[in-house]
């Protein structure tokens, strides 16, 4: 299946000369929603994930799916302020400014065997923010997945991550 | 599977005299949030649901993966302002001010049977904004879920929503 003609792609938006890619249109079709998680999933089976890291709030959708699939628990790395309990945080540039994301102190163990997953890799600082936080739960393997990948975009944060095996469906 | 004693309760969170329902603890649990997956799955399989409409951002967690689990589209309702194309949108009560959700126009027709999935039915405000965005697409038929149910609480909302089909796993 060609996932990518499912992904509505709007000029313009946010700003101008950014290519928004809209996975809305993917999510809503029943069939590409099976095989997005289906893919994801046959992917990694055999790397014993035992938890599923997914970055708020896109990246909840496939993540819990994915999670469910590998018979893995589920964690979410949340915007600033929205975890009741301890957490550990890590902050990450955006354009203008910077963003900050938790994830529970209790989240993970030493025996954790992590995906982390988001919908989209673009300049690699949110998933570099997500790596950094699961990093100090001394697990004992990381991997990523992503839907879309803009590998037009190189930067240093793509650097450090490709020192992680990582797995993505769609290529920009 | 006793599902309640997995999620964690803290008191006077976020204000004083709340007890806060911590779903991570569940969801971390791979055996539990297999049982959360399967259950609500289950209930709903006979249901020819079409797609699963989930609140922003933890509906989505369990969301995904009922809306996979019944080979179903997923439609995202976001917060104000996340959607890039055109949007219908409804506003509801919070305890100070009000806040907006909001779906995309070409999410949902009429051939459609929605399942309306948030991790939390409290005071009914959420699930009724959601349900007045549906109910403008002329869909079939809509269904509710939700993981935890705070029956505690008796409201005008919940008078509403009585008249659809609603399962939760866990009652307070």
């Amino acid at each position: 299946m060609n996932l990518k003609k499912f992904i509505r792609e709007i000029p313009d938006y946010p700003t101008k000369g950014i290519s928004f890619k809209d996975i809305t249109t993917l999510l809503k079709d029943k069939n590409a929603f099976q095989v997005v998680v289906d893919e994801i999933s046959n992917y990694f089976k055999e790397k014993q994930i035992t938890k599923v890291v997914s970055l708020e709030s896109r990246g909840f959708i496939v993540g819990g799916a994915v999670a469910y699939c590998l018979h893995a628990g589920f964690v979410p790395a949340r915007k600033k302020g929205k975890l009741p309990v301890e957490t550990i945080h890590e902050s990450y540039e955006l354009e203008y400014g910077t963003d900050t994301i938790e994830m529970h102190l209790d989240a993970l163990n030493e025996d954790d065997v992590v995906l982390i997953h988001d919908d989209l890799l673009a300049t690699g600082g949110t998933a570099l923010a997500a790596l950094k936080l699961v990093r100090q739960m001394n697990v004992k393997q990381i991997y990523f997945s992503f839907i879309c990948d803009l590998k037009f975009i190189e930067n240093g944060n793509k650097e450090i991550l490709s020192n992680y095996e990582m797995h993505s469906l769609v290529e920009y």
